[in-house]
């Protein structure tokens, strides 16, 4: 049995749902998914301001909760927080976009993301330049209407979506598609013989994958700079993530 | 039931008897795995030239044997042929450094490759710059003495190898360690916690990211640059890939 | 009057006075430096997951403070949270590792920096590549032992700290020396003289940069990443960073 | 009181009153500036050969002049002969285009140049490539007519300049917009308001950037590759290069 | 007198025809060409497939009758075998892209390629970024309706080859363009004045590398990765491939 | 008739006649080549700032003297003025450092440097940047002792050059050795066999470089950035150099 918590940074429920049901589609027999609401932020993150205070949420629900789990992951397209809780949780943890870039990388060369709006192209933009995969983005693209709801944009702007994606294998270049975003959960499944070229999402991505790092069992840091942060003073964090912070190796 | 080839694409059965052992043991229940070992090539690869030999054997094999198959994977690491068997075949492909590159990118930020001779590191390294990966890339080193046998370089060679891993965490500013090599399947196993960082094979890796592949069902390229060849005329080849080279889109 | 805020993203007192006395030193006169010390986290930040937490209660000081201010200063090498001020002060910000960077490459072609620990060298690399500037960077060397008062790591480690630089120039190439982190505040300016290249710490180039973008008057962002987030909906936030993300363009 | 001396390398009377008129308005109280013009050279640079002519030309007089002063500007963008300039002489030497951009970088991640022809975009790229920052360039673009005058080029063409700049915010991606070469000099600040990014020129921030040098006080180089050149036999130089040449460190 | 093979990797022999005609016109007196056919294979190569096959073509061929040769040309664009058969070959060898770049970096900044389809164009570019020429790579223009007849596409389509040029140059930056692709073979010689920037194409660029090669008489690597590959055991490779694999430093 | 002039922007005569009998001794038959010194300038260049002063040597005796000439080298390497003289003279134009490289790239994918200083690293260094090659770059090594007499450092230093290129291939990863800098000229010939790798100089490459140039007739740029200059008014230049800024396309 392997547990799986995915963490939506984000405080909508709706966007939640979607999660879940994508993460359940795609688990393994014997894997469980579990899917926890941020209790404070936005209701979904475009900016790096956002993302700031994303990763903060993430990091107070993971503190809390990851003890029970094999794995973790981070459910908003763009990883706020990943790099600190891959340092802090003694489990693998992965992000949306970290997973849906691995399962790109392994479909083709170069990838074109998908998105809900223009603002969020540079926040996706530097998190891709964050892994190093820059040489392998073929381009972003993104919606550029104001989303009526942010929990059914999979329906209301399926067309303009898939449009977006044969734009980017036409004149971008882009031998995969990832399909980007929580709110987009469960889009790649649904488009299934849609799109001309090989099409991911994050959600169904980040299960398989954390299932895989469960499975391979490739061990956790004792060195090195995902070791867990050195013992030091702290003041007026909660008991969890003082907790996560003295956790010596 | 999903069902996963490994191309052994030199000639050395007994690297093909350590590929498939990790193979079985990193299978789900309800894969299943085969390994075929390249009828012409030579015993391993170190060189861009037996790698372009062992490409043409791997692409003999896979044009014979897909059907039977839900996914393919090169079995040496620089994963020759890789990329043409991508657009050539209607399943699923990866390979040992693609695979084992996924994984540590999944682990860390940096990774140093561990390898079994001086010589091959230039190929690794051109294999990890064709992935656009370089950025990521901490160290590769390697043995700096002869192998005696390719099948029993872990037994002769294991605490050198620790040896080198330890030093690429130290020196080299690894957060992962990847350990290199079809001769080196299940190596990363029998080390578990010996190790400072997180470590990962190729043929694991190759064999959950297949899995993950076929259960995401991605969809074929039908447009891009991963399409199948446009048909043409050709000459001397042998039935199987005329066949793969007449399947168009 | 120009009048700067520096946000001390650590909960570290003695930190925040050498701050201070770096930023008196380095102001022109008619300008006015205010230090304020995170009212949670740890003692100093070696890690992304320690930079996670710095960087929210950075936000929340500055979201609660910056309207006093014609420029804001996250204090902090490694700039926790400093993109996604940009985005959402009305004012400048900028932050110790890109102030000192800036200053850096107006002296030479290429740059070490000496830090105080190993550990924090990855989180700054990261750092520096996240500005680009990976191509200008000769290397990062730190001391090697634990620090046994992070206030008085000046004084204790002085010599170390320049027979690091020199290592710098001598062995890596480096045309500039960046000391690095808020602890070493004021040691360029007092090595005046000793080192054989050009060196910049943050403070001092952080309280200049700013006064320089507040004297530039370049104008706010209206349009582009850097404009305020959309306003969308929001819970658990405090009342200033609520403020803030209501504060549309 | 901090002397700073601008070197118009062109031999356009009209530029440097320009240059001269923004650095009076932009210099602090107690900053006095001077502006020489090149006495020979053509009328403003575009091309590669140009700036070849220009740098030997602005060698010329800071050789002759630097010893009144604190710190010098080489007044074109791109910078003709800043390296060269900053081995040779004793005291802080910035440019136009270098300056420029460090002020961008605090302002924004990708920052896009308006230029005053088509041709000198390759100039203009080429500069900024030498300094590293090629992944922060989101375009250049200039204007695509013969320029009448080059002393009323602002007044000319201001509104298709604005215009350009609106495209590099909207098309291009740009957080910050550089209004590039001398001719533009005050641009930016007469533009105040108009852009809907932040914008920047080269002679405000050359001049704000040499008075944070001369203040900083970071120490002139005694090794490295920005010592003054080992001495060596010459001949057939002014003078005032000899002197310069006889320089040991 | 200077022997120089050129290995065509298909199985055209029109395509041979044009490769000859412009070898011979390009050979200095006391150079002399041959052109082998592959005897197995496609057409022309367009994708990484029919590279892979048409690698070990060159291999065999140039295996079999390198010995007579003081140089080898590996005479399809991208360069099927080339770094293979440097390792393993006693004399010089290089491939149409390599040298037609090499001849475009000699005349300008940035090259753009012009190719005879839409396809071919993502194989271009990964053989470009294999020699870490990205950075120079302008653009790869192709012609956009498949090809009548592969040996007469010069005629066919050469106002519609000329028009693609121009735009690499107006659009795209190009100060060289490359005419790529051995059924171009002789273009840049026939539209010598046509263009507005210089042009090369790969036959010519080849042959002249080759006698250059020929005669620095530069050494051949005895240690390296381009040393001939170890010796070890092999089967099933035809006696030529043998010999070279048995050829040790 | 094939006429090359080589210019020397330095004012050693010994160190021109070193390169004239290099250049003598690599012509092919039917071509000519002449060497001119340098009338002003220093001993050899090291630094950005003697560079400048010979590119604008350089500049001026090319524009003098080209006119009798089919080709046109700068010779010394780091290639002081090459890009600026490709604009402005109407024949191809190459320098040392630009057609060792080309040599070295068409030998084996990553190249080491050994050179005259440890000094002249830094230029050679960015020399290479700017020619977008660093990632074929293995390494630079210098010589670490003044030089007695610049004409006669292959005899006096042979061995320790032989050594530093030795250490490249083995410690650095090189597969190609550049014997870098007009005093190295004739250098790799007299090495022949001495090294493990092959090993390539300035002054051959760029005579057997500027011969192929010479007979592909690839035509001048008409349009883009290495058209001739825009005219402008200009004052206080040569004549020679007047009449090349006079050249309209």
């Amino acid at each position: 049995m392997t547990k799986i918590l995915l963490i939506n940074p984000n405080i909508s429920d709706s966007v939640s749902d979607l999660i879940r049901a994508e993460a359940q589609r795609s688990a393994a027999p014997g894997t469980e998914v579990e899917v926890l609401t941020a209790p404070f932020g936005v209701a979904y993150i475009e900016t790096r301001f956002e993302a700031l205070i994303g990763a903060y949420a993430a990091a107070q629900l993971a503190a809390e909760h990851h003890a029970r789990f094999d794995a973790v992951v981070v459910a908003a397209f763009g990883d706020p927080g990943l790099a600190g809780l891959r340092e802090a949780l003694p489990c693998p943890v992965t992000g949306l976009t970290e997973a849906a870039l691995a399962s790109a990388c392994l479909l083709g060369n170069r990838f074109s993301i998908v998105a809900i709006s223009q603002r969020i192209r540079a926040w996706y933009r530097e998190t891709v330049q964050s892994y190093g995969l820059e040489g392998r983005l073929a381009s972003i693209r993104g919606l550029d209407e104001p989303l009526a709801d942010i929990g059914s944009v999979q329906g209301d702007q399926g067309e303009r979506l898939v449009a977006l994606a044969e734009r980017c294998v036409a004149e971008d270049g882009a031998d995969v598609i990832v399909l980007a975003g929580a709110p987009l959960a469960g889009l790649a499944r649904s488009l299934k013989g849609r799109l001309p070229v090989p099409s991911v999402d994050g959600v169904s991505s980040a299960v398989k994958h954390a299932e895989t790092l469960a499975a391979l069992q490739p061990g956790k840091a004792r060195l090195g700079s995902f070791a867990p942060p050195p013992v030091k003073p702290n003041k007026g964090l909660s008991p969890a993530i003082q907790a996560l912070l003295g956790r010596a190796r």
